[in-house]
């Protein structure tokens, strides 16, 4: 694999010289390009200590214009209360931007510190595809030194007392590679391969990165003008269908509910404390039909947490700068602290509903997302965070009566917009978008709960019940 | 103090739900009406341990619109890499926003944990006055129970096995009478008193919480709606100008440069690694006239830092959802953590320039920011954080050679454009900001450098000679 980069590869000065001015210019060129074009671009500068990866972070900021960069160093910036990936996922580029990651996610990899590299790596690539997915250039980069430069390197530095402060795990050199070439082999994605540069020469080095990124800006620009022609979406016709099977005429009695929901309050109230302090994370997240009743649901199960440990988030159409990200970015800024619970009044699942059926995503974005959306909640569950989904179902006449009702009433009336009256036209899309949602991302370690909400009191209880197993299981576990 | 709110005022149920349906229709009209004139709201709720703040967390929740609330509990995030504020300030309200803060920045003074009491009411009421000064009303509540009640409820918390498992420091009543009483009134600022109410009964509390906060949204739309007329901005006529007095014919001979250049960056790598491992951290400020060489030096600079500890934040006129929080939100969130650099290409002083010449703001505005501003750096230098801000000074000749040398050069073309010809055009009004600006904020503790710019060679040298000396001394007082 480092064979290549090993060869003793030299450029005179003469020459480097001649062709830097050139390359510099089609460099920032295309930069510019891919401004205009809003593709996002992400570069992972991994490689041996000494090779020169400050180095090359320092000049592809002055080759380019370093105003749309953003430089990524976040190796020792751990914060152990999140997952993993939240912080590579808050630093990835809008559209237009470049992110310049040093080492980025592969630093734990390659120092083999989290757990096993098998599940590191799954991890990276899982992250990676949802990347390319979504739009984003991938570009990595492995700076290699041989042996024998590692080790005069070294020396070098350390005569000048310039050994490097922060890279532990890289005073082992045989170690380093044989870990590296297995990564290396592993996640060497067919749409994102590694390059590997040797650094045996500086000028060398530095003509090998800019051809490596010219090419591959190139190749984004191609990807993003070629119009890509899909094959027309024809929905799956189920003829038994999971949300007609829903039993609506659950109901509760009002004394039986005001018993049962104090009850489970304070259950919840307890469960949510000890979890608190054994740093088990709740993420709840509430779909349904508008009008369901999410908002009623929401304000018990808030009310029973210690307002210290949770937080809503309301999630409405994107802003102009969250849209310029990967969705689901928006909702890795939430991700739950150690501990605590975040509560999603609708969610990332608005990819695959709202977005679907009014059309404001491609076929190919939306059905690409259910994998996206279920390795994403695999990663708040390795993190210890228990996931509850509810899907909140109501009929269509349920809906219509309680449309009315919300016209009538003053409090009520700024819950109800056109908005939802045209959503209650699509019904018969929906029904097929939930049927697929739920069938797809319905998983044994995040589960939909369906909730039978045409009586609320019945449909509170439930939620509330829900995640007080799903917590009691989980603390058990631990 | 707290007299009248420990006698024992109670309302009966009646009386309550004849009351609750106004109110609550009257606040959360009012919550609209402020969402629509844009008025960023702030509340604090803090009190004794089980005097309800919870409860009145969530009852505001329940009464108003959920969607444009933040609800902020911050109390045990405490991630001592950054400076105390940056929490709150990171949380500060949008415009038309509300966010509600569960104790908020009162927790650390109440328990008396972060330094001396009048340190901590310090910043507290330099945070406040910031807010306020920038548009945001504040409200605060002290929820109040007697040392009876607050036994009481303690007693029956404890036999429900329902104690407040995160109020460490709440356990001695009398201390935190004690410490509240000083604090509230210390931080009783004349825009923003304390409101102190009783809460022996639940109903009489929601009423007064109400009623409150009824009364301060009114006074907020009424201050939005008036017009301040202002009196006209009379500039001060200096006769000698610190900006004249500048000795622009210091120069560097190109061997001299590259021996010293080469002796600082190794200087400054030494430092700054030795500065990382201490938990000492910089801030650097760039500004200068268009064209005075800020790109050139911060690439010296940034070339001698450990990538990994080091960032660069390019300032340029703020985004849409930027622009509707206080003007120093985004640099806060940019200041660094503990050990690192975070580089400023122009930055907060904006405000106070290019704000103030462009009369993008009024002059209230930018004319307290002189004192914000002061407040802000005097915040990093506490959480030892060395912040060195240089004004790069060129003559208005060399600017144009300049301006004229980049029109002519193909790669350095994308570096001027008809702003930086308006910008010129003003340049006597920048005089007079800069003047002002180097006159009022130059302080002990962040000082201004003004770096003598015609020869790009000794301007060079002498930012990084500035950084290298006030890290040196930073290191010697640690």
């Amino acid at each position: 694999m480092f064979e290549t980069a090993e060869l003793k590869e030299k450029m005179s000065k003469c020459e480097y010289e001649d062709l830097l001015p050139q390359l510099r210019m089609a460099l920032f060129n295309l930069q510019q390009k891919v401004k205009k074009a809003r593709v996002p671009v992400a570069v992972v500068i991994a490689g041996v200590s000494g090779a020169g990866r400050g180095n090359v972070f320092n000049l592809l900021n002055e080759w380019m214009d370093s105003r749309t960069i953003n430089n990524v160093s976040l190796w020792h910036l751990d914060n152990d209360k999140y997952p993993e990936y939240r912080k590579y996922w808050l630093t990835t580029p809008a559209q237009g931007e470049i992110s310049l990651y040093f080492s980025g996610w592969y630093a734990p990899v390659f120092d083999n510190t989290n757990g096993s590299l098998e599940s590191s790596v799954m991890k990276a690539v899982s992250f990676e595809k949802a990347l390319i997915a979504g739009g984003t250039k991938l570009i990595k980069l492995w700076l290699h030194l041989s042996e024998e430069d590692f080790e005069k390197n070294k020396k070098k530095r350390e005569k000048k007392n310039k050994t490097d402060p922060f890279d532990e795990g890289c005073k082992d050199y045989k170690r380093l590679k044989k870990t590296a070439s297995k990564v290396i082999r592993l996640t060497d994605l067919s749409d994102c391969r590694w390059n590997i540069i040797g650094c045996h020469d500086k000028r060398t080095r530095n003509i090998s990165v800019m051809r490596i990124l010219i090419k591959n800006l190139q190749q984004a620009l191609l990807e993003a003008e070629s119009v890509h022609k899909e094959a027309d979406y024809v929905p799956m016709k189920h003829t038994v269908r999971i949300l007609d099977s829903v039993d609506l005429t659950k109901t509760l009695e009002s004394d039986e509910y005001t018993k049962q929901l104090e009850e489970y309050q304070n259950n919840l109230y307890e469960l949510t404390i000890k979890a608190y302090k054994k740093g088990i994370s709740t993420v709840v997240v509430f779909e349904g039909w508008d009008a369901s009743g999410k908002g009623g649901a929401i304000r018990r199960l808030v009310k029973s947490v210690d307002a210290r440990i949770r937080s809503v988030m309301q999630v409405s159409a994107p802003l102009p700068y969250e849209k310029s990200h990967h969705y689901l970015w928006r909702f890795w800024n939430r991700v739950p602290a150690k501990g605590e619970m975040t509560v999603f009044d609708r969610s990332w699942y608005g990819r695959v509903l709202v977005e679907r059926v009014d059309e404001l995503t491609t076929y190919k974005d939306w059905s690409s997302a259910y994998e996206e959306i279920n390795s994403f909640e695999a990663q708040l569950c390795e993190a210890n965070i228990v996931v509850v989904k509810f899907w909140i179902h109501i009929s269509q006449e349920e809906q219509l009566k309680r449309f009315k009702e919300r016209e009538a009433l003053e409090w009520k009336n700024y819950k109800i917009t056109s908005d939802d009256w045209h959503n209650r036209e699509k019904a018969p899309r929906y029904f097929d978008a939930v049927e697929d949602m739920l069938t797809r991302t319905s998983t044994e370690i995040a589960p939909w709960t369906i909730v039978e909400g045409e009586d609320k009191y019945y449909a509170r209880v439930k939620v509330l019940k829900t995640i007080c197993n799903a917590l009691k299981n989980k603390l058990k576990e631990v």
